[in-house]
């Protein structure tokens, strides 16, 4: 397809969605015309094939194109939208309906009412990332703590709380006069976004990345400025010089999201030394470095940090599980009055009954005693999805991001990206869940990967649904 | 105080803070010299109170202002705080260490982690608005579904759920494709403040107005337009035209709050009409329409809407308990994807269990009947507090919103705005909790209001209370 993007300025992606647009308009593609793959676009255009996804989804939420069976898309038939037509009530200029914000936003995120991301469709082997292990937590525990609290919840702990979160719960994780409890990681990651960046800021985060951060940074406006990953994790010597206004790096250090590797002392220094000088916060998201299976675990980056410009991030989601909706930031002093007044204004305080559970949970010991059986498990679940998958791929396979966490990475070195979308619906029709690693990757992978949780499977399960893979392939 | 506003450009509470910062920094004003009162400086610079705060707070979250005791406000002791001294690395223009956004918001809201929010000095008779009337409350039967939801759980339930909110409560609610759940009425606000407000918006909110909206649509960068309410409510007839962009109205036509009184259908149409002529907003805050004592409950606006200009925000804070942290919107179509959007961002979604719990609290007619019980002993204590306040007082008080919600407005006609505090703090040490309309008010008040909180107080405790508040004016 003949497409010029000389005229247009702005984004790239908006260049391609403006060029696409005309052409429409001005009948170059007629009602129904198939439009050419993301794929191929990319490829004729030479540019990357995210940059041709958003134009597309942008052309798709004006009504302009519409998503056929099997990723095909088309020209909406029927008439292309026209203006509106004039109002019969005096000219007035509408505002846009929404904020410049939301349309970042929905650029990145479209989320539809129809189509929740609800239950998926029974799949009796599911590796999908941050499923719970339902089976072996501690239930009937917890269910205890939740009915004691509620029991004898004061008028106090049913009324507001402070917006630093529940004192207990504070004191029980580490110094709580710095602590801000959230729900969940993404809270944390947009008051993030919200206090430390404005419009055109630059921030630095991982490739490949963890959409959950980058979405709410471009959302607000920052310039994502994308340093690679190698096998020690983000390479200090390619951050962004203070010319780039790097404001803050987001990074995973404990077990990089999604390649799993860990990012060694030196290189946790070196970050934070090129922090100081270029005057940018470090974001320490350690997700999970609750479970880690080989050598020790490496100082949070706030332990190293001299000048006070690393903020941790902790989270229950893989502990324990993702509903619970808790999380803590603990932060430099100097931001401790800007995050409070965030979290105030974005919902006053995060509910105290799961935080009074969890405060007891971990005060009386048994949070730490059940990290330690799930470590174990996972450990074990681990080393059965690992063997085999080399026992079923062989060399066929690269497994990567081993040591740590609840998933692992693999490559399937002789399968190609675009055969990946058919091996998945194949997968999924004899009951095993696998999901790709391309939505963390910026730009195409040069071979198919996929992304394996394992922590809510037992190892016969892993076995089992490993076999049926191998069966397809 | 001799002050000069001339020079400076920018907001008038900038153009005050830079002029009180150069004359402390110039020596004008030395460590430990106590600052006129943000009453008496107002009156001096012909601007309004809250200007006067706003610079002040600046100035004390900057260093050159401390509080001191009974409101008095006095230059830090010591010597003024100094440029930094030039580093010693190599020169890097250091960005600002937080946003526009969090800039603006900690300029109106400045919570310290020293002093949290929490449980206050003991009030035997506590009229603090919010409280939760926690004995009533049927803690039991909330007990056994909050543990029956618990100890049920699936690993659906357990993991990651849809950000519009748990299917089920949404079914109970009304449209369920509709309603986005969230974190109580603060997130509901943030949302909206972020999908529909860019800087420089017009947002037109009550005056008197509630804080919690007006906090984060400035945050926001948005403009406030402030229309006086009437006996009737917000006044139509002021409302902005199209050419001030006013972007969206807030409102509390139920019961507004603070002043209580209720709007009229008459008006109620009108500020519909108004929205789609100037292609604004409107946001319904229904935060308590459960509570009515005479007459019948008005329509909605947003069953008035033809032009699906509004969006209705409803809470469970009033009739249940504020740290539930349940609310929904329910939102015209064309803006369900982009909240739905910028809940995800925002936290991903909320907590599912307490929604479970209220799913079916609401389905089995269990919250129905405690809310006609709720609403008969609430009815009775509002008799109680008018009757204890007529007795008392007579003539010397006058009574505001009376007809709907769990808050009275009451103005002391012989009590003058400056001696409220000292009456506020007498009150407490004979263990009774009252609490100034002032904070309501963008413009100071002519004379002393006090809003009172009458739901979480027995009969016999509003009367007692009452009297001792007597006993001391």
């Amino acid at each position: 397809m003949l497409l010029s993007l000389r005229e247009a300025g702005g984004p790239l992606y908006r260049r391609v969605y403006l060029a696409l647009k005309a052409k429409i308009r001005a009948g170059g593609l007629g009602p129904a015309a198939r439009v050419p793959s993301t794929r191929a676009l990319a490829r004729d255009l030479g540019v990357s094939r995210n940059t041709v996804m958003l134009a597309y989804e942008q052309l798709a939420a004006e009504g302009y194109l519409v998503s056929r069976h099997r990723g095909a898309t088309s020209v909406a038939g029927g008439a292309p939208p026209r203006p509106a037509p004039a109002p019969a009530r005096p000219a007035v200029e509408r505002p846009a309906p929404i904020s410049a914000y939301a349309r970042r936003l929905t650029a990145r995120l479209d989320l539809r009412p129809s189509r929740p991301p609800g239950p998926r469709p029974a799949l009796r082997y599911d590796f999908r990332y941050g499923r719970p292990a339902v089976d072996e937590f501690p239930r009937e525990i917890w269910r205890r703590l939740l009915a004691a609290h509620a029991r004898r919840a004061s008028s106090d702990a049913l009324g507001y709380g402070s917006p630093a979160g529940h004192g207990p719960m504070r004191a029980a994780l580490s110094d709580p006069e710095r602590i801000v409890v959230v729900n969940g990681t993404q809270q944390a990651l947009d008051l993030i976004a919200r206090v430390l960046l404005d419009p055109g800021d630059g921030a630095v985060v991982e490739e490949p990345h963890y959409p959950g951060a980058t979405i709410p940074f471009e959302a607000v406006g920052a310039r994502l400025l994308r340093v690679p990953v190698d096998a020690d994790g983000l390479d200090p010597a390619r951050l962004p010089p203070a010319v780039e206004r790097p404001r803050l790096a987001y990074v995973t250090p404990c077990h990089q999201f999604p390649s799993g590797v860990i990012m060694p002392l030196g290189r946790r220094r070196a970050l934070l030394q090129w922090a100081s000088r270029v005057g940018a916060w470090v974001v320490e998201d350690d997700y999970v470095s609750e479970f880690r299976y080989e050598g020790h675990p490496l100082e949070a980056l706030q332990s190293l940090d001299r000048d006070e410009r690393a903020i941790y991030m902790g989270s229950f989601s893989k502990t324990l599980f993702p509903a619970l909706r808790v999380g803590y930031l603990v932060l430099p002093r100097a931001l401790v009055r800007p995050f409070l007044a965030a979290k105030w204004a974005a919902d006053r305080f995060s509910a105290p009954l799961y935080q009074e559970a969890l405060a007891e949970l971990v005060t009386s010991g048994q949070f730490e005693r059940y990290l330690r059986r799930a470590g174990a498990r996972n450990a074990g679940r681990r080393r059965a999805l690992i063997g085999a998958l080399r026992e079923s791929f062989g060399s066929r396979v690269e497994i990567a991001g081993e040591n740590t966490g609840v998933h692992l990475v693999v490559w399937l070195n002789d399968v190609r990206p675009r055969e990946l979308d058919a091996l998945i619906a194949r997968a999924a029709r004899v009951g095993v869940g696998i999901y790709p690693v391309a939505p963390y990757y910026a730009e195409p992978t040069r071979c198919a990967g996929l992304l394996f949780g394992y922590a809510a499977l037992t190892e016969e399960q892993i076995r089992a649904g490993v076999r049926r893979l191998a069966e397809l392939l």
